[in-house]
């Protein structure tokens, strides 16, 4: 039994990863933090964990304490996992940190795009972007695990196939995203109220958003080549989903991107390669690890039209960290996330 | 491995059974049936089932296919089990109903509310009314289940333990109900469209619901006496959830009505009577065979005020189902029905 | 022209009062407060209003400048109307308050609901409660106007002809009351995000709700008696509309119920009886100030089931004020608020 | 008093003329046509309706009684205007077609979008495009008028300040695409369910979607050359809306954009260019016949992103329609049409 400790579990992503641990058989959660909710129990926060947990209560955080598990999550803001990642590793426990801390490479890259000093460059080396389906056997031998974000998640397995085999214009990709509200937060934002988000759709950041070099990083690395990416996310009345719509120019219109697709992912399990003409609907990946994907060619023209999706909390984050946890402990990579998306 | 046979499984009693079986360990799905779909595979009519039971494909109902397995679960219109349901119990398949078919006890009064003849009334002795909370014991010996509705759970849970003491007036029971949508089936109905049902609350039916005789022969069989119930069902802009508040007048205000809610149900695996003063959430059971109960008496008045959450899918169809199938094969009634809700 | 001021206006009922107003004929809005966002134009905080109003931005509230309008409307949280009202009406200025400041009659009541002392008790005997359908003519002479609150607007409509003829048993009335999400403001909540209250439903202070004092002393007036009254609010999954659900006894089931509500109905702008049978839909008056009633006996039995609808910011709040100030300046009581729901 | 007649007004594009026509001062629905519905009152089929158009019923189309309008709008499938315009024509009466009639000027490829061939090829030539911010002159004159689709309407506000300009490879435009459900109809289709279209996002018709050509044809015209147009619909969980999300390549980024839209739609009514750096909601413009623009270079790049929202049964339908007539008929353009957007 893995024993697992969780830093930071009042927001989505750690209620998300509650969920899922309550049905691995092979994982217990015997820590959670929140410093604001300390004593409080799981089920008067998150009613859907009544009956589930009954024995835990938030704690405030202690190194001592998480240093004592087998691997601990955070699902904090960013910057703390910079706080307590070295301590952690120090005791032998693994990390798995599903903010943004240690994606970016870059420590003075991250920094600009997240406006304060990185804390834990030196960790950075040894770091793994935990995206299985490019990094599997790095991820296997890792300490430490940077978990993807829901945008460079569906962006990323939608256009690696394409990019590795060099079939696209590399500085020329759009990444055109739809995302449920959840990806905001649980935060009192006036912006993510029913009244304000529900019946409406909008673009934002389209400026510049934190993901853009995240996913440029991992574009970068598909390709073997500098990428351009222009990445317009959008906020959908939704609460869970993101639909990736991501446009590629083709240098050569003669590849069968059908079969280019299939192939790419044929081992995969959490990556779902539709039928030609296909449309996924984020609903299909409601609550499941799974990356839906189809690939177009509008009017038989040069432009590749890739359609992907995923629940952003799981695939995009929790399902996706709890993937990772599989591997790194030598289990089968499905164990504890293999339920049907729930629909309707 | 327990084979199970849907006749159905296109509607969303059908498809949640699929997504609930496809976690459980002791069975095993061997045919589902739909003439209309025949040959068609369930991932493509149910993209969430894409990569479970990949090997199978609807198919036209066969007494003899069906008369193979261990037991048929009907998710068809009512008169359909009436039809094949003496068939298959000669072959020794149990049979566990989700439509209405077998609910009522008297044909003349289905016949009354259904509008056609009774289909089978020489099933009806042996037909089990499939509420474990309340015939568990008849569950483990029967042949025949109807699955109570999803009105009458939320509303059964909610006012049995008033009626079992006698500590309310049996004459003036009010049961405000409050639906999603999927209440109202997959069929292509314009006041079920999502512009025509979202962002909008409205009461149907007042004048007489066809739940409104089930709710009452349970709620009479409670009481053991002739009970009056004032039911409304309300539409709301969801797609899952039932909320029932129920209104009763206590015959006596001293009985500690919260002990009595947690006495009545403190074996049950799939209630959950919450902490005084609490506000059950209809999202905290999304996905989830749980029904949340809370009791209050405001202004300390001589009226109990009970709020009974289910998912009609799920504690309100085929997770009841699923939970009536466990109970008469001999297994842990919780297999494979464990899963928290799914929140946010 | 009548000249306009808001007093609080960054909240729902603030922006509906702008919107209401935009196509008002005979009223113009000069002055508009909000000491947070003072300076601000109010397209930039609402951007329906772009191309509204642009000669308008929020300012710092000022008597004098108030004093200057022949009406000023307070759109604020409760006890900024009692600090300011006698200032107005001093300078001749009549107010229009749809905070509950001046809702209840009894100083020692309100303070008992609202956790502190009542600012202007003094100004009490001169309020009027603004619901037209029983105060018009005092309305009409009002230099002080408590619009009343929501839930008290569907719920008094509903059951003011049965109380008025003394024919249900004025101590056992229920009020089953669903609310969209406006009705808890526009403030940054946890409980008010998409994420936790789309896809849901749950009542909400059943021990007891602010609106309870005030509802029953509008059915008591109406009953020329006291009145028990049980009240259970709902959240339900949708921006606007309250659905009311009114049971009451009746002590004579020989009335034509559907004639005594078309009756009482007859002459009023804003009170649509529908035919018997109707099930009103809340978004039957989205953005429309219409009460939609329609009035059922279940079973023919003796109970009265009353089906009440508003649009908890029109005819519940800012289009009732609108309609106040209309009989107030002795103008056609449906200028500018004549607009029919918007529906899809 | 202009008298209009409405035929098939029992679609979302009938009842939103409807609800404006109610607040048009200059003009009077004389006749509603719908042969399914005959004889039943508006206020039956759209509550909203209600008290408003009490003397009026559906009736059986009658050329005789239509050609006593001065106008009739056709709010119908296609085929149908194609088979009436000529006759009310001849008889003096105008016609403004909501439908796909008479939108594409090449009758073939009509007949290969939409599978049939065209009914009244004679009408083309006359047939004016009714887009009043690129043919207020024409429409000034015309006698028959095809209204622009919703997409098509977004698409080409928002591309053709680039496209007139000649600023943009006119070859390589895409137009991601956002809609609400309205958008689909009040058919009833098991896809268009609230409980398969609402907490879901998907791209449908990625192959061709009948309002390609449409867009294309509008953009040629702007561009004085064929352009090549990617567009990719998506359906949004919401009732009404459209957000296009436009992508152009700059062929020179000197030109400054902000101030381009600006002075291209400096005389437009209905056209609102927001400030550089916006995001506009497609809230802001729910019932209301406005056009929200605004246009971004991110990361001071070649690629133009435009952000265009619309109500798609407002601008881009019945609002629209109207402000059709108001030009053909010599009217202040934005009588009726004045109303700020619902919000929230």
């Amino acid at each position: 039994m893995i024993k697992v400790g969780i830093v930071g579990g009042t927001g989505y992503t750690g209620v998300e990863l509650l969920r899922l641990l309550a049905l691995h058989p092979q994982a217990e959660v015997v820590a959670i933090t929140s410093r604001s909710e300390s004593g409080v129990r799981l089920g008067e926060m998150f009613p859907n964990l009544r009956g589930h947990y009954d024995h835990l209560a938030f704690s405030v955080p202690d190194v001592d304490q998480l240093g004592g598990c087998d691997v601990v999550f955070f699902a904090t803001p960013h910057g703390v996992a910079h706080a307590m990642a070295a301590q952690l590793l120090e005791r032998g426990t693994r990390v798995i940190d599903l903010s943004a801390d240690f994606r970016i490479r870059d420590a003075r890259e991250w920094s600009r795009w997240y406006g304060q000093p990185h804390g834990a460059p030196e960790l950075l080396p040894e770091a793994v972007y935990g995206l299985p389906e490019v990094n599997r056997e790095q991820i296997r031998e890792a300490r430490l695990i940077a978990v993807p974000g829901c945008y460079p998640t569906a962006t990323q397995l939608g256009l690696i196939p394409l990019l590795e085999q060099g079939l696209v214009d590399p500085l020329r990709l759009i990444a055109d995203c739809k995302s449920g509200v959840s990806g905001a937060g649980r935060g009192a934002k006036v912006s993510s109220l029913l009244t304000e988000a529900s019946e409406s759709l909008m673009a934002y950041s389209v400026k510049g958003h934190r993901h853009l070099p995240e996913i440029t990083q991992g574009l970068c690395r598909a390709a073997g080549a500098p990428v351009g990416l222009t990445f317009v996310p959008h906020l959908a009345p939704m609460i869970r989903g993101i639909h990736a719509t991501l446009y590629a120019t083709l240098l050569d219109t003669r590849t069968d991107l059908q079969k280019l697709y299939e192939l790419r992912y044929a081992d995969e399990p959490f990556v779902d390669v539709m039928p030609a003409g296909s449309h996924p609907e984020t609903r299909s990946v409601r609550g499941a690890n799974v990356c839906r994907i189809a690939v177009h060619r509008p009017q038989d023209g040069d432009l590749a039209v890739v359609l992907s999706v995923i629940d952003n909390l799981v695939k995009g984050a929790s399902g996706q960290a709890l993937q990772n946890m599989n591997i790194m402990f030598g289990l089968d990579e499905r164990l504890g996330l293999n339920s049907p998306g729930l629909l309707p």
